[in-house]
């Protein structure tokens, strides 16, 4: 089987409440994590919420990065969803580690779109078939 | 433990490409499964594809949807990631299998942000304690 795309489901405890509550550092920071995986943006949707926390996505040509912050719990949930084997899903997640320096942190990895592997060709077979 | 969010990853296989690759269709369609869950929408952003597919993110007070169509393959991933207990996620998510009526389709709930609970409080003790 193979995945059409691959969603990263990135969790983030004890975060600096500060950073999860800087509506501008939430955004450039998700800009630059799209920018890492090698991703086209597309598009983008930031929020600052009363009394605190913060929400966005950036829409990519190859699927979103999103983030959630709850600064009263220093916790931030990310989601790095990317398809296609141009880009590089880690590295956005890898890069949102960086910045936000969690006490701990987990990247779970979820395939989307799992469908039948086309069937193996024989080397024989294959020649003159358009790839 | 209780969890801030509700992630819903739902999957839809077998649906019709032509709904797939419906901008409007697709964009009303997560706009109104946004709206059955209960939340405050605040923000969007909708993308179609050449030759084909539509992205799509609705930005809500109480976190996000989003989807993603692979009409190619007659499948598309769909989120419906909420917060707080006044919204429903599965009607959203149920709304989503409605209207595109895939052949096959399933929904796993990924809670976001386990935090230990608080401590459980005796009634006696619970007297005058401001709910």
């Amino acid at each position: 089987m193979n995945a059409l795309g691959k969603h990263l489901l990135i969790e983030l405890e004890g975060c600096d409440p500060g950073k999860l509550n800087d509506l501008e550092f939430v955004r450039e920071t998700l800009m630059a994590a799209a920018r890492e995986t090698g991703s086209t943006i597309l598009g983008e949707s930031f929020h600052r919420f009363s009394p605190q926390g913060v929400s966005g996505v950036v829409v990519i040509a190859e699927s979103h990065l999103s983030i959630h912050t709850w600064p009263e719990h220093s916790y931030a949930a990310a989601d790095v969803f990317t398809c296609g084997t141009r880009v590089e899903p880690r590295r956005g997640a890898d890069y949102l580690v960086q910045q936000f320096q969690p006490r701990e942190s987990s990247v779970t990895e979820y395939p989307r779109g799992l469908i039948p592997s086309p069937p193996a060709v024989q080397e024989d077979q294959a020649v003159g078939i358009p790839r």
